[in-house]
């Protein structure tokens, strides 16, 4: 194992918390904000996977209206244009999940440069990563939109190893999700799966080097990994 | 709308029920069989994407066992490498829907060649369709495994057009995946998505030309799409 030069975080669900719209769902529809924002979040992941493989591309926010639109059908939710817009806007306002600015500032202070690589466009990652107000934390900001593509396809994960610089082993790649660990493992990255909830691992032929409960325990897996 | 000259059926969940396997899974965590069998398609079918997306694929029958190994780790299941083996198999023997074969039957009398199209291997297709016995009623059984991608991505739907010699436009593609629906529209089928219980059709730019409830509604609306 190659010492670590740098860290490429995922965005949705690693830092920021996608169920943190659940509140903003929950407000319109009383005790259904969860229900609806996993759903929510289940087909937002595959309209990206299926436009991907459809070859017909839309930027992340357009998968995630359409995602919505499919779930106030499908449960049959009476959503105004307005409300819909509310909702998605959310989006833009996630919250970091506990710890994260410590994590990243005590990465920072080691000489380790910092970037998010994302589904979301340039201006969703802007936008999430000013209103957390941790935008001086990271060198770089990625986003999937200049390869037409999203997760889990290489042509994204190329993005972070060129702008960082360094090889693909010398980069350690942090996402809680399964599926995008093993994108990345498979990519090349040395990964850490960042397995908050006990969940199982999805069986794609590969394995995350590490694993960590809280993204807390970053700062001494990466000082370790260095050392070794 | 042109006159259809050939119809393409989807295999799993079209013709075949995939949830016959629930009775297989229900004998050996009784009440379970149809929690498990859902679960284990949604795994399947995000393994062919995800697989497809990562540009590392494996047979369907590989992405089939590796769904049901995250299965049994995630729900707990304590499965033999024979039992494993043997809900695997229950795949080769999955029950047409009713009225497939009478179906089937009256589109050949009126002249129309039919093919499948799978994400399945050639063996899998193969199985399934001679233990229903119904292997004289098609005139192509195609396999995804040539194009090593999987459905959605065009070149799956190509393979149909290319062994049925008609265009695109000319050929009516049948599947009750709202997904691959969409998928086949998009390539520029003529498609007709079998609705059999109320599902909401995904969100992914298209629409299909026809909606049915049964397949037996098939004969009749390829007649009136003849004719119009």
């Amino acid at each position: 194992m190659k010492p670590i030069k740098a860290l490429v975080f995922d965005l949705y669900g690693t830092l920021y918390d996608v169920h943190s719209v659940a509140g903003a769902c929950g407000e319109r529809f009383p005790g259904r904000g969860l229900e609806i924002s996993i759903l929510w979040r289940q087909k937002q992941l595959e309209y990206t996977w299926l436009r991907t493989l459809m070859g017909d591309y839309v930027p992340f926010e357009k998968a995630t209206d359409d995602a919505l639109d499919f779930v106030a059908s499908h449960l049959k939710l009476s959503l105004t244009t307005a409300a819909h817009k509310d909702l998605c806007d959310a989006y833009l306002r996630l919250q970091p999940y506990p710890g994260v600015e410590a994590t990243l500032t005590s990465l920072r202070e080691r000489g380790l440069p910092l970037a998010i690589l994302s589904n979301g466009s340039s201006f969703s990652i802007g936008s999430v990563v000013k209103n957390s107000g941790l935008d001086h934390l990271f060198d770089h900001l990625i986003s999937v939109e200049s390869t037409k593509v999203f997760k889990p396809h290489d042509a994204v994960y190329r993005l972070a190893e060129n702008a960082l610089g360094w090889s693909r082993d010398e980069i350690l790649f942090v996402s809680s999700n399964g599926w995008d660990a093993c994108g990345a493992r498979h990519f090349g990255y040395q990964v850490c799966w960042v397995n908050r909830n006990g969940n199982t691992l999805d069986v794609l032929g590969q394995k995350p080097d590490f694993a960590v409960t809280d993204l807390r325990e970053l700062p001494d897996l990466v000082g370790n990994a260095v050392m070794s």
